[in-house]
């Protein structure tokens, strides 16, 4: 376990700069509450489906935490979810309910200390939350944190949600276990961006900011209501994908919605609203890159935005050609659309090798000619099709 | 270091199984031969480079032997190249020429053991052996060898022609360090089904059994001549999709070919027949199921060959549909065949999750409910296209 | 990384158990300050030797925080100095001062959380803590921390002292980045047992709590002052074996002092004295069973002690005896006084077999009758001498 | 993974220096037969229990085979048995009889391809072969076993001996299943030395080179005869301090004895003689330095050896001295025989601390100081005794 920690300074101006970037933040985010057994492996199980089809929004790390009432059971690790649980870790992950994370990545350091969800004991019990975005004002929350006396493991967004979510807020807003009213003091402090997913012990809050910028979703369990001994619940998750088809996606959380998710069911308690005069702003990447193709945002499938792309491309773009071909993978469905539009044939032109890439060797003539190579060996020529 | 270690009947009843089960032994091959510095991590790199490039063949285990004329390296490990090689593993495999190998994954059990190439002293020197195929006589072969007085550690086909190699034969047909007639001996013995890349201390014997059942690819590195400090050599491989940009492809290994590999050049050796009336039995799977589709066989690239599939299917059995699909990733470029051919718009009708899978709850009701769902949630609903 | 949460009143509960054992927290903290160079693994190496040399004290985990006047570089982890640290994690931890921590062995499971020192961002830049001790009243300082609207990631005693830190005094009392102060705040508020080694940026705290039952002493680096390259400086650890032979001992830290390091040198900048009417109170188990024979307490040799101890046994309770043998490691001194003192020759009776003792097989006859016959294996009848 | 090859020429010049530095093959022997069931786990417990107890001979690595009969069963690993063995690796080492193996550490390359005990497949079914000692006629013996035409995997000589075990003697000396002529056959080819413990199927066979020269004795198990539950058999161990108290000592294998076990009894096979007018020859080093104290070598135990040893020290060299010390832990015993004889009192004069000792930095004037520093820092200075 490494971690090297560095002054504010130098935060606030590495904060700047990934702001600038824009796409630091890519995770997914799973969250589950249902009425069955409070000490069955199930629930793991669950999660553990969610995060592995969460996992092209994170690489970098995977965790899952459940709780059956009392107890909070965690297993965080680096890496893909595949390869942070195996059968000796998720058979402690017993419960009925549990929220779970996977992680993006940013940088090349090793950070486990970063692993979400995130756990503390506060004063009114147990909290975990998992996160994904990025605050635009985290410099001067993170300020308002450590002046009140917390000291902080992390350069985290997620740590310092967690303790803002802690700490009293000033006397006459809100005090005690009023947890509704405490994220609802934090959302006003920070408006954008970010969906959560907040565990108490008996209870999971679902949270998307009043822009609405990360997707958040809603759906049933099981997808098929039946009269059996199956358990039945609630399940939010960034993408629809995460629902596979045994959870019946219901709609997305709403900008700025504060859902409150128990045993008994689903009840809005807070609907934040933003500015006035601000627009709602969901992420364009999320359409363009992000997120998997059978994935529905707004009512359309990821799938199918991207085809239309492609058709209006053609509509907008004539062109005279022999054959369309894209980048794969998120380009597919845009060459579709244009080649169906165009009337002009797709054929794959691209091999994406997933494996080749590492050098070992250090920079040199013959190096610099590899690697040139490499990128350019994906091509091969088409001769007929 | 786990293994298990059976008596020779059960090996002879499981050998028969897995003969009829037929698709038990598909690995990849790698061998390279440069005049490049002895000392250097070059050779590693661009093996490393092919091993990737093949993981596609066997992801169970992969390996790697260099030799510098005197010393042989080896790294070896259960998993992807990916994750067996590192900057340490890979700095001491130095040399000028080396082997590789992606193992299948079989059964289940840990079997480290197994991990190729193999390497053996021998008394004319260091021996490796990488191997792709399986032995359809193995175990009257592994009766004889046995009974040479050889032990043997492990139950592979590759163990077995090293050990093959090694033993003397019989008086008057061949003896002492003439490797091709040893090769040949053994091919006589063993007529299929291998790929074989043979390496000694200062050369690389290619070998491609006489039906020519398995695949095995000759080019020439660098891909474009060039005069300056770049070393220069020749690669053999199991798919020329693992020659990447910068090797040039020149030509298949004839079935029953031994070519000697050295720093001076290439040299075939040795052409070893097929018993007269059997014809070449080239593994037609290659073309519908284990090859990139990048890669070429026979002249013909298998993209194209899966895409005439599919232009021939639409001729023999043309249907009215409103749209053409496939099951990613073999059998979209059928796909694009019968829709080009048939006019009938092509569209991506699954969603292929490569992470889900892995259940960890015992069965019951509610896991065999879910097992079902998974199978079908990689579906989704085209609304429009 | 698995770890379980439970809720406040079952950290009570098991605090107080804690608490009536007695023997819960051993542990072995070190710090050290040089004027040398800021880039350097120098640092890094003589921590290193101090935790190596303080692994007796605890054996569970081990961990180390170095700082270079801007940047903390942390390396911790489960089991031995031996194993956590290599060539690669060293070679990052640069600086010119830093601070160490070994962990005694507790309960069975794994948690990585609790591996000091703890670091942490707080308004005034970064702190560190590693702590050898437990608060009696940890329970209620936890309370007041947690009102105050902090989330804490673990139990530990060590995280808590860390945030307790960080938390402003009430107003009137202390404010700002006045360690010291905030030091004696915390000191007032607990007043046993630990001994600290805190630090910041560029400076380190040594902290020995008001009834100086834990140890902690300081020395000189190096031993001998020379005129020549090397760099010098002051070491704190909870033992002078821990010194070795290139560190001089030159004191205890005194019961309630607080010793500022710096590059200039050291300072006492408090002594906070004992609740009136309260006495000194050096842990008992330190000399009877804790350290080595080698340290040095209140002046002492800790095997002359325990030779003592033998000696006055001998006084007060005569025996005639053919031999004088000891319970290895920690009794032989004792024998050896008790022989000196008698007369009686000592002799080895038991041999310690470090290495015996894991059972994987189910309890039964068999196993019942072989624990027992494990702990006598250790003896042998003594024919002759 | 790792391993290199190297060519013959460098393996006999290695191996001369190797017979010259004399100390270079000190390892480990166990082995178990029982009437227990050939499902339980117990055989391996009791393995585990031996090897734990014959650790101080050999730590680089442990390993253990076990048969039910019909199916061998290894785990093996570089390492302590503590770290090699847990629950999930002992459960499948199922049986009722057994073999194990610590490796002494020699050179620093990881080579996890030497583990033993070797197994090999033969023509006569399964063999396994635990092996301490070192050949002095190895390189002839390998030359012989090469030029039949066997590749060797490693430079071992417990693989030369496994191999040479499995080939046919030439005609007319032995042939077929007849293991007691095999083994007799090697040794008249190679008379020192080794220990060995070789298992087939159904039965061990415990051979002692016919010098005598390395340790191995006999025992019955369990050490008190009773009426009940409990399985009973006999075990052999490079040293009686393996018995533990559960396995009561008979004898030792006396030099050129081979002895076969199975689980109806013992019985001596064969006395293979030394060759005429050549002495018994025990290894000093087993009872200066190697053997635990409480062992049992010819009649003797080994601490009384060392205590005898110092004894006659203080009559022929008698000194004036206020103390005796020793370094610890071989030296104790001779060092508390001179004080016994001479009177003079006994000390601990060295304190020994076994973590203390690896350095990352690199070598310069102070690392140099340091390095001195360490030696000498093992020592105190006694003020009074």
């Amino acid at each position: 376990m490494d971690q090297d920690y560095t002054s504010y300074k130098e935060y606030k101006e590495r904060k700047g700069r990934d702001i600038d970037s824009g796409l630091t933040c890519e995770c997914g985010v799973y969250g589950i509450v249902t009425n069955g057994d409070h000490n069955s492996l199930e629930i793991a199980q669950m999660i553990l489906f969610g995060l592995e089809a969460l996992q092209h929004r994170g690489q970098e790390s995977t965790g899952m935490v459940t709780s059956n009432g009392t107890v909070f059971h965690t297993h965080k690790g680096m890496g893909l979810a595949r390869n942070v649980f195996n059968a000796d870790s998720m058979k402690k992950l017993t419960g009925n309910m549990g929220i779970g994370h996977t992680r993006y990545s940013t940088s090349a350091a090793s950070e486990q200390i970063n692993c979400q969800p995130f756990v503390v004991h506060s004063m009114h019990g147990l909290l975990s939350v998992a996160h994904n975005g990025e605050l635009v004002n985290a410099a001067s929350l993170r300020k308002m944190v450590l002046e009140r006396g917390v000291g902080l493991s992390t350069r985290s967004d997620s740590e310092l949600i967690t303790q803002a979510l802690c700490l009293n807020p000033p006397e006459g807003e809100v005090n005690g276990p009023d947890w509704p009213a405490r994220i609802k003091h934090l959302m006003q402090l920070a408006p954008l961006s970010y969906s959560l997913v907040i565990m108490l012990k008996d209870k999971i809050y679902a949270v998307r900011d009043p822009y609405g910028n990360r997707p958040l979703c809603l759906g049933k369990y099981p997808a098929i209501e039946e009269t059996d001994d199956m358990s039945s619940g609630w399940v939010v998750a960034s993408e629809s994908c995460a629902f596979l088809s045994f959870i019946r996606y219901i709609r997305e959380v709403m900008p700025g919605e504060i859902i409150e998710i128990t045993e008994k069911g689903i009840k809005t308690v807070e609907i934040v609203p933003r500015p006035e005069g601000h627009k709602q702003a969901f992420c364009i990447f999320e359409y363009v890159y992000f997120a998997r193709p059978n994935t529905v945002f707004e009512g359309q499938e990821v799938y199918t935005v991207r085809s239309q792309c492609g058709r209006q491309l053609a509509l907008e773009h004539p062109l005279e050609a022999d054959i369309v071909g894209s980048v794969p993978e998120s380009g597919n469905a845009a060459a579709y659309g244009y080649s169906l539009q165009s009337g002009i044939p797709f054929g794959e032109l691209l091999s994406k090798n997933t494996y080749v890439g590492r050098t070992f060797i250090q920079p040199n003539n013959s190096l610099r000619r590899l690697n040139v190579a490499l990128k350019f060996s994906k091509f091969f020529k088409r001769i007929q099709i």
